[in-house]
């Protein structure tokens, strides 16, 4: 066996698909730092910190601001799981396919699940989930924030305006927003907000950041039905993350560790700046995809400065061009799904690589790569544009 | 805000409670390696390792064999919900708090559960398993090979018999017992096996390895009724870890990277010197803490090697004893649950820790702190036992 498996030894990858992203160094060494146990004062005392810089970043006051310990999609599946009744209507906006993520799970758990849909590419229209509502109301509508499939932004404050009055709980999917654009929880009206680690907070995968009111509290304790899920309980997670301490699972520690130093690195670059970083990197981005001769998909208005989609070219082959680019530049960009497959590559720079060197690095791999299978892309006119739009300061049009 | 939250500077601790305990240093170091794409070649070579590595740790053939992204209790969360559908009889073998789990969670998800239980701090009787087969049959039997929570080994080659006969699925928990003493899952008629990274496998807490055959595939292939969870659904996490990469959820990186160190450790060892150097440095323990005076826990026929536990002196505050371990000596031991909280204390030596050092920092600590409390345990008689027990090359009864 030992001659079989060798030393673990990565190569070393510029992740610019969908996640995980390269963390900050800072983060991969809080990573190695040595454990505690999970009862110890000087953990609970981390998990108090990683609460509290966590109500910093989703901009709340919510005492119920914790971790879920699993990925992203744990972090939706223990909203749902916690909230959803069998009979509860659940009203889905679907434009991607994590809106079709959070149709699966409403049923799963036994909801009666309606959806408002958009083209993939556009946003929802907040006026056409008022319209559903007017028609039969909800319990809940589950909105995502940055559908990272298709690259767009959904505005969420007039949505949430929506939802209040309406009566309706508004559970939102921030996965691949929190840490790269505003997600202003109690502005919004956002009732429970749930995100992941890997994408612009730059942490490894594993952690799912969640955070909700006392709406969402109420609703959970006045369920009629227990919550199926043990793991993904909401109503046990915040026990064992209150200073009650009740025993549940053992929260991951080195994780947890790495979750705060990356929170911790929110905090200290300011949001302000960080959101102006990931605008700026992903406009010189776009700028130079432009220039290439490469034609950025979905609607204009409306696209994540984190996740650019753009279009493959005519004859291309998607996973011949990312092998490549992967082999040679050691660049990873990302496919696409169900529709999309085939059609466009998703490029992200979230976090640490939320950067010019990042854009520029993708932009000169992606000029050779495709200038090598044929395709008529100028030299060096991607890396001049992005450096222009770079330095002129252009930002991204969404995302303030 | 970066003024309230500082560097990450964790205390050093000999943890020797009941998880995580202190990894080794190889697999802190594994945890802060470069990032991978979760669909980059150079990882999925990685996971083939990890299931490669399991199968071996595991005892088994079982292409099934895996990683789910959570805690051990995301893995035995996973099983049951994966398995039991409302109506299904489940059986489930109860001599303490994970037997109680196992209860849980086969209600949760609609299991009819039956019990067979015994008092904390013994196992169960086979025969009582086959009488309760014999009066009704179970679609599942649930057990746990180490009760953490009595410090008890339950056998189960004559359990799997048992099950075999009656048609049932054998559910095994071995999250306390998987990389400690042997687990013969094909040997033993384990239909699937369930464990955790943070005990004996001398890893951080955030994944839980997991192998079942082809009666559990067919099994959950045969649903009447979907699988509720989509984060914990077997079926799908069987199709992302196969060649067929079904997109799901990503992987945890870091913990996947940690989680192949640790069991690169196993296999460099070898389990026959692994589960020795475990059951003499169990014995050690738990003939230090007699010669001081203290008395252990249950049957002494059934007692892990790497849980041991030991009553709590007349008039001594659980508590303030384990704080003081803490805070002087660096130590951490456990508490117990339910009917023994104040009752038994619990220690843990597992994977890195299972080392006569480690023993003789618990017994010197335990010694000191108990002396300035007023309790009359003689001076060095402990260390001197578990010296002797060591060198004698004594080993615990269980887990051959």
């Amino acid at each position: 066996m030992t001659r079989l498996v060798g030393d673990l030894n990565p190569p070393t990858r510029l992740l610019c698909g969908t996640g995980p992203t390269n963390p900050d160094p800072r983060v991969l060494r809080a990573l190695a730092a040595p454990l505690l146990g999970q009862f110890d004062p000087a953990f609970t005392a981390i998990m108090h910190e990683v609460a509290t810089l966590g109500r910093e970043v989703f901009q709340t006051s919510n005492p119920r601001t914790f971790a879920v310990s699993g990925t992203g999609r744990a972090g939706m599946e223990a909203a749902i799981a916690s909230l959803v009744e069998p009979g509860d209507r659940v009203l889905v906006a679907n434009c991607g396919r994590f809106g079709d993520l959070f149709v699966d799970l409403a049923g799963r758990y036994g909801g009666r699940v309606a959806q408002v849909t958009a083209e993939w590419g556009r946003v929802i229209d907040p006026g056409a989930i008022a319209d559903a509502l007017k028609r039969e109301p909800a319990k809940i509508v589950a909105v995502v924030h940055g559908e990272t499939s298709t690259g767009m932004l959904q505005p969420l404050d007039e949505i949430g305006r929506i939802c209040r009055a309406h009566h309706a709980l508004l559970v939102v999917d921030a996965v691949v927003t929190l840490g790269g654009v505003a997600v202003r929880v109690d502005d919004w009206g956002i009732d429970l907000c749930s995100a992941g680690t890997q994408k612009c907070l730059g942490c490894p995968s594993g952690m799912a950041p969640i955070t909700y009111n006392d709406r969402v509290e109420r609703a959970i304790a006045a369920r009629r039905t227990p919550v199926v899920s043990n793991y993904l309980d909401l109503s046990q997670l915040q026990r064992y993350w209150s200073p009650e301490r009740l025993n549940h699972h053992t929260l991951p520690t080195s994780m947890t560790y790495a979750l705060r130093e990356a929170l911790r690195l929110v905090a200290e670059e300011g949001p302000p700046a960080r959101f102006q970083r990931h605008r700026r990197a992903g406009a010189a981005l776009k700028a130079g995809l432009t220039a290439m001769g490469l034609a950025l998909f979905g609607d204009p208005e409306r696209r994540l400065p984190m996740i650019t989609a753009v279009h493959i070219p005519a004859g291309v082959d998607d996973e011949a061009v990312r092998a490549q680019l992967l082999e040679e530049f050691g660049v990873e960009i990302a496919t696409a799904f169900g529709p999309l497959r085939g059609r466009i590559w998703r490029i992200g720079l979230m976090g640490y690589n939320a950067e010019l060197r990042a854009a520029l690095a993708v932009l000169t791999g992606m000029e050779h790569v495709l200038r090598s299978r044929g395709v008529d892309v100028p030299l060096g006119a991607g890396v001049e544009a992005a450096r222009h739009a770079y330095h002129e300061g252009i930002d991204s049009p969404a995302g303030a």
